[in-house]
């Protein structure tokens, strides 16, 4: 059985998860990069190398950001967030934020090391100063799919809509007994 | 270290993948989903019910789907692709798509039934009519982190720059020894 999951339980499954992926986009063209993340009730916050994502976002701050855990096709929880991009730049005005926000942050497991290494471009190496940003929580959401013979039976597609489809495509018989 | 793969090795390490997230857009806003799909050599094809994404895809069909192995946040390949979507309706003049596009999709492991569920939303069952498309990949790329400790002592970030960081939220300098 697949459910859609309110507000509250979706932050509290997110809250639990440190890895997921982050679309924005520029002229209608989304792109996605995977990133590690922390929560608190209101914002994701992340590092981030300057490069193409950090530049999109700047230009248009609206976001998403999806994390999952998928055991199996039949047992998976989805999260989706939407969201608004925001630069913690290192200027004393942000200093506050940035303190508070580091309480959010696992110092001892560096997880955004691994994502910080430099990239050889072309042979040259990019530039290493590591932004930190947050992303304001606009809406949340989930979905999730339960093992559950009882409700899946009832809930599948029923079997000859699909089978239907895939016959209509075969122009030999004899290829679904294979 | 951290790589950046080119097209031909992008699109080879994709074929051997089934599960991924798509991105797509309305008004610069993301979304994004899981889904499962298959390749071959210029388009993605994937079955989907009719929903959120399906609508903001009619919209505008300017998409990014994003595939990842993650065996470790030092041992990761992440393929990148911008593409455009496209519905193969089941009406007489997209049988030939159609029929062809199904020599890509693994018939007998049914990945896409789990995703085909109905959804309970507020008490109704969603409309269980399988939408059948193909993404046209119009960009593709990757990059990969292996963890090799010659070149990652070489290529990763400083230890001094993010300790900087770090200390520069701390006030008790204690805290960085516990």
């Amino acid at each position: 059985m697949e459910e859609e999951l309110g507000s509250e339980q979706s932050l509290e499954i997110l809250r639990g998860m440190s890895f997921g992926r982050l679309a924005c986009a520029r002229g209608g063209q989304p792109y996605i990069v995977p990133i590690n993340f922390a929560v608190d009730d209101h914002y994701l916050y992340g590092f981030s190398m300057m490069g193409k994502k950090i530049a999109w976002m700047r230009a248009n701050p609206l976001v998403c950001v999806e994390a999952d855990q998928v055991i199996s096709s039949h047992q998976w929880t989805s999260i989706v967030v939407s969201g608004k991009y925001e630069e913690l730049p290192d200027t004393p005005e942000w200093q506050g934020v940035r303190t508070s926000a580091l309480r959010f942050l696992p110092v001892k497991n560096k997880w955004w090391e691994p994502w910080s290494t430099t990239v050889l471009q072309r042979g040259a190496h990019r530039p290493l100063t590591p932004l930190f940003y947050r992303i304001h929580i606009v809406e949340i959401s989930g979905r999730r799919a339960i093992p559950d013979s009882h409700t899946r039976t009832r809930d599948r597609v029923e079997p000859g809509v699909l089978q239907k489809i895939l016959k209509s495509f075969r122009p030999e018989p004899t290829t679904q007994d294979r």
